[in-house]
């Protein structure tokens, strides 16, 4: 391991060494810092907004990766960010790219709920915050046994150009638990709807049974 | 099919086409279109409070349909709502109304987990909005397989006489697995309560085991 | 049972009679008492910041919890804070110190996911508000098979010294399923990782397989 790579492992452990630990730490410091009486009003409702911001760029990445929309998912990132996974530490986006690619080839369906979000603003740095998360997901792949798995998020975000993007992030899958396809089932004794259409014609191909 | 029938068809296939496609547009309409900078500091004040009572409405959609308060319920939509789900398409509150007290009669017990609401703002409209979420959900019928299921959820938003309704809803039910109400166990080596009252004595019969 | 917890008992039934009144009635309450529009500014400011602190409050409470950090979980409720949960009612802090302290001993690993959270301001009592939810989450124990249990809460909040603490709180658990701890699998054919550290190496080894 070159000394560079001993450094962002370093830096990686810092930040991530523990499920819990992170969460903990932007907890207590959030608790010993309430927000200043004396800010100014467009100083706390920019607080709001940034905080509201944050928040939408975590559910717009399960948006767009659960769409499958490659481009959108790496827009959400910094170019020189760093994700730790189950499978190991991806710097940069062209190896994000590469990871996204491969995890995106082999899904079929996926929905994501993202749970227990918690945003925090750097005091220090305006550009600067802290969210962590926790998720449970519905996945069925090209190969393999359809599921649940939960597990926890962490993201350093940061804002850039006026965007709030992810600039380092931790992903952990912990748990994980049988689960299938809904099949057509049609309940004859269900009041008649106005239009045949339902949710069986809204949906694209691949997310439905062969 | 009418000619109003297939008006109506076209209508819901443009706003729902493919399970991920809106929630695609609204993502990425909504980093195209950040806040405007001049904006007032109240018109920013409202926007952050038109987005909470846009959440608040999804949240009492769940208690209000648990609860199995049908009035409540109807009174979330507006009276033209059209609302597609895994059975068809419904138009209007009374065709609503019959749906969900259909619902509601076969539910002995439900427990909603939204997930991942993302409130947007019409920029062109100031009465209109679009909210996407997820949805896994525990339920027990009158009759059938207890069980889990799992999806998506599309609201169209429209604000009337200053209520935010749901005018147009998109649900569908992706996946599913088992599971089972709580039976009463009590473990002996746990701490001895200050007072016997337990969530068994707070519960409705109908939430309990035969 | 002596007066005094005869008192106790009528005021914890009256809170939480039926998993759905409180949320019904909130909802119901919050749908007839609007935002005031001749607020001023500050005040309108304020109520968004109370809601998200509450809002960070629940945050708080998983986190605390699943990290296993006694002291901050306990100085998340007031002194003589009130838990009705499947077990029984324990009344005040220290009596809420022994059944945290029994929870976390025999806990061996636990992600808790919080839904539907929904807070309202008491119009008359600045210092008062309600928080209703749900919770789906994945435990494992010392002993025990681990699973899958959701349910709800509901938190009555008091601002006390500036910060909002839980005063009384109802958990309900109804329903359950089995899943299983993430086993330790390598995909061959992913993209080969920029550094081999991986989630594995980031956690407690509590949360990892024996």
């Amino acid at each position: 391991m070159s000394d560079t790579e001993n450094d962002i492992e370093q830096q990686v452990r810092g930040w991530a060494e523990g499920i819990w630990r992170p969460g903990i730490e932007q907890g207590k410091r959030l608790l010993a810092t309430p927000v200043d009486p004396d800010l100014r009003i467009e100083e706390r409702l920019a607080r709001l907004e940034d905080i509201k911001a944050i928040e939408d760029a975590f559910r717009l990445y399960h948006i767009f990766y659960g769409g499958r929309d490659l481009e959108a998912t790496l827009d959400l990132f910094t170019d020189d960010a760093i994700q730790v996974n189950g499978r190991g530490t991806f710097i940069g986006k062209e190896s994000l790219r590469s990871s996204y690619e491969y995890l995106m080839t082999n899904q079929k369906f996926i929905i994501h709920h993202g749970t227990n979000v918690l945003v925090t603003l750097d005091p220090n740095d305006r550009d600067a915050a802290l969210l962590t998360a926790r998720h449970i997901n519905f996945w069925v792949g090209e190969t393999g046994t359809p599921g649940i798995v939960g597990g926890t998020y962490l993201n350093r975000m940061r804002r850039v150009g006026g965007r709030w993007l992810i600039a380092e992030q931790r992903l952990t899958f912990n748990y994980r638990t049988v689960a299938e396809l809904v099949p057509r089932v049609v309940n004859s004794t269900a009041p008649t709807p106005d239009l045949p259409l339902n949710q069986r014609d809204l949906l694209e191909d691949w997310s439905l049974f062969a």
